[in-house]
């Protein structure tokens, strides 16, 4: 596993005055990043309010539309290991935000579900992402946002 | 700063299968992060035998073409914080890709540039990340491709 690099909010910056960028500019993995450190950048200042960071916030969204979600399949969505699963449902948990249910028959597995408070606060939640969403994608129009998500999906399923 | 959580190659699925996403599917940001995880563990494995990364491919693209880079400036390129860049620089000389460049009347500040082996294997390590970019937006058009570049540049550039 590749060590990770502590991120800086607020010293990126996408075009550097004077830096002559090669062949990066081409490359559609670069583009992905670049705009994906931008949003990243912008979503954490918009979310701290509610202690909210985009994992968080996709383990909320899928555990309150999922019932009785396991651990593997939320791991699976977030593309992180088990352990990262681990630690991001004690974190939800502290928050008040989500409960371990026992399953039937399996002494060692649960599920996973959102409390009242978890219900209650996530719609406010999902109203902050989606201005932040809406914001981040400011220049684009409707039909421009549609392509995008359109293209990126053929990106993720290559 | 927010605790990084460890990632897991090869067990991430965009869609997995009967799981509802909600409102993730039309989030731009969560599109952007669902092609950025894609794309970067397809990366890693394909320039696994050069012991390059994402970050490193970068830095390195960047010293080859801005002489005399500092610190400062690639921290900036790459979005993240400086004590970083330094640790990433300390990899690229163990390599023995980079060297530091005293700077003339400042006896701390120094600039970057690539030793004779890091522009050698630069030029191989470039044609390995151009191949993993177009097998990774290989279901996309040329025109696509460009049309993909500009929306994701007005993403970065709100």
């Amino acid at each position: 596993m590749t060590r990770q690099i502590p991120s800086s909010e607020g010293s990126f910056n996408p075009h550097v005055p004077g830096i002559d960028y090669g062949m990066l500019d081409s490359l559609v993995g670069y583009g992905v990043r670049r705009a994906q450190i931008a949003i990243y950048n912008d979503f954490l200042p918009a979310l701290d309010a509610w202690n909210i960071t985009p994992p968080r916030f996709s383990a909320l969204v899928i555990i309150s539309r999922n019932k009785g979600l396991k651990l593997t399949e939320l791991a699976q969505v977030l593309g992180i290991a088990r352990s990262g699963v681990v630690a991001l449902i004690d974190t939800l948990s502290e928050m008040g935000y989500v409960d371990r249910l026992a399953v039937p028959g399996d002494r060692r597995a649960y599920g996973l579900a959102l409390t009242a408070l978890g219900k209650k606060d996530l719609r406010q939640i999902e109203q902050a992402v989606l201005k932040q969403d809406q914001r981040a994608a400011h220049r684009l129009t409707v039909e421009e946002r549609q392509q995008l998500l359109t293209l990126l999906d053929k990106l993720a399923c290559p």
